[in-house]
């Protein structure tokens, strides 16, 4: 069964800029594809998405475009550099606009339209900042319906201060984070793939009225 | 498929003082076993777990029976109260000894203890901090091996400021965290059953092997 | 000696839409201008804020204003909402542009702009989230340079779950929310007067030359 | 005027092991010394602290002597290694701790009896996690009542994933790290000698009075 895979690449930086979080996302795109998934790459900042916390803002909100992409795919990554040890500030207004799509319920089971895809992050600073961030993307993530494969996380970064980032300092090569990269994509195929074949069948219609039923 | 739930309940208070956070695990206990899922429930304070990064820190730490435990299990929910918006000690101690568990990699596939387990968390508190600490205890979780089906957390929290707990503020009736645990209840059992029945195969020990080839 | 405050109030909607969090703003403008502090409220989205890390980002950033209005102040106080339990998109690319003021360092002693400057945070959402956001924004502050007075925070939240936010809850009358807004306008006001007369006079410079002695 | 500093290793390693943390200790408390600072370092793990947040928590229980010894203080380091991206669950227990000392009010005035004192953290881990730590534990000083000078964290980190930890790594010829660690303990000093001379005289007993006023 064939799968897609999308990348959100949440940098500062408008193309043709270099993006550190561009050169870890193609590591895993290397390997996606090897596998014979289908991969989509959108940088974010280079697109007009609006602030705000609904699937669509109006008139020259570029965000329905992206967010239909991502309800065509099985397999969503997040992907995005540290600032001063938190995620980019694109990296949460996608969050926001990706939590607003959980009022989509879909009309029978009231699933969101992120049930029965598989989420996971990557991550690139010069310094310090991953393991918080890949904390926030990944409850983000499974928050607005995804599901997580185990370790579902890679990450690159340098020792504590000012550094050269993960290209200039050969992070391309580095064991761990590679280790890691093959780790999220060998899973999330897994679980994709499992997902795709016998999806989660909670009703959550059903479970609001019971929960209603006990409740005040 | 019979499926065992194991709650590690990560409160300050021995008992038999009462526990707000067993209190709402109690109503996750009650769905589970009415859809056949075996529960067991350990208030760790009232054990002698030991400070420590291993899985065994050797003479008078329970912590070793624990562990057997959790891996006798298929669902593993780590529940807490809140203290200055942050998770319990208690709850941070069992996700280092957790933590310490991925070095028991299996000989075959290098798989950690927790591989094909799902996790969860439930959190009570008299006010704010769920949502920082689900993201905490879910990532810890996620790094030791657990996978995560869709919304795998509930919580109660009251308004800002000090006030009534749980019990007290009559948080068994609230909707919203009940409409939660029955979703964390039937997401958790959902993928429990998958990934018994189709555990994920991920090789960790070819995918070190070929990340140490293209590393320096 | 006539203090002035800054608020960057950080919410998503753009004037003349209502914000929960410029009512939480308005309760302390109005404590500080009865203790004769001047206040400056400014809504970034209604600005034109580049996503970046310096202090001028070129043509058509509007940040280089507002940053010379936080260099004019004495207490600088960033207001967000919650989104998902964190801060919102605004808020951090806010941090983002302040933490890049960090590189305009004073000839003399090597200071950052905010050095000397006092901060705080008020954050309102109509649930869990606060604590986190306060952890997240006085750390990003004090990174940057500020100092922070006992209790540097005030916000108010609602119960678990979708709800009323703080103005249609009323919690311009809750308690708890009054009493901290109360504590951060008297702190932040003591710990300015201080500084300003009493400043502190770190060399970062010689501190720079002393530390790269001792190192490799 | 003579100040004194007290640190908190919260390592999870007792004594005479040795601690990474301690050595990042001993570098601040050497400069200390030489501006003529009275240090006490506390290795929280050798004495038997009690899970709890209160002041007290009975016969057999150490902290109520750490507490002294911390009132007694003018400057309050909590120094802690990262397990798993996060400070140590002995660190969160001490944090527990000192927030159970809120409850202490000073009969004239209500401040917690860290008003008036100045807050500090170390961060040693072999990789990632340093600023997380700080933003949790200078929230929490905060928030006990600690005032915080400008930049009042120092830190080492490894690159990404397991690797040589501060000490073996050569840490203590980290040019970032010392200069930090320099920051931390000139600001800290400075702020100290402000405060002892012109502590911070809010009323937190008036406030509580007029909040009453005008809440519900």
């Amino acid at each position: 069964m064939s799968l897609k895979a999308i990348f959100l690449n949440c940098t500062l930086k408008k193309s043709p800029n270099p993006s550190n979080t561009e050169a870890l996302i193609q590591k895993a795109v290397d390997l996606y594809e090897i596998a014979g998934v289908k991969c989509k790459v959108i940088r974010i900042i280079d697109f007009k998405v609006v602030f705000g916390n609904s699937s669509d803002e109006g008139e020259g909100d570029d965000w329905p475009l992206i967010l239909n992409e991502i309800k065509d795919s099985d397999i969503l990554i997040l992907a995005t550099p540290i600032w001063l040890g938190d995620k980019s500030s694109v990296c949460k207004m996608v969050i926001e606009r990706i939590d607003g799509s959980t009022s989509e319920e879909d009309p029978q089971n009231g699933q969101y339209p992120l049930y029965n895809k598989v989420g996971g992050v990557l991550v690139t600073g010069n310094e310090d900042g991953a393991k918080k961030i890949c904390a926030d993307v990944l409850f983000s993530l499974n928050h607005s319906g995804c599901s997580l494969p185990p370790n579902s996380m890679a990450y690159w970064v340098g020792t504590a201060g000012p550094g050269p980032s993960y290209i200039e300092a050969g992070g391309e090569e580095h064991f761990f984070t590679n280790k890691n990269v093959r780790g999220i994509v060998a899973n999330t195929i897994n679980l994709a793939q499992l997902l795709k074949e016998t999806p989660i069948t909670t009703n959550l219609k059903e479970i609001d009225e019971k929960a209603k039923q006990e409740s005040k």
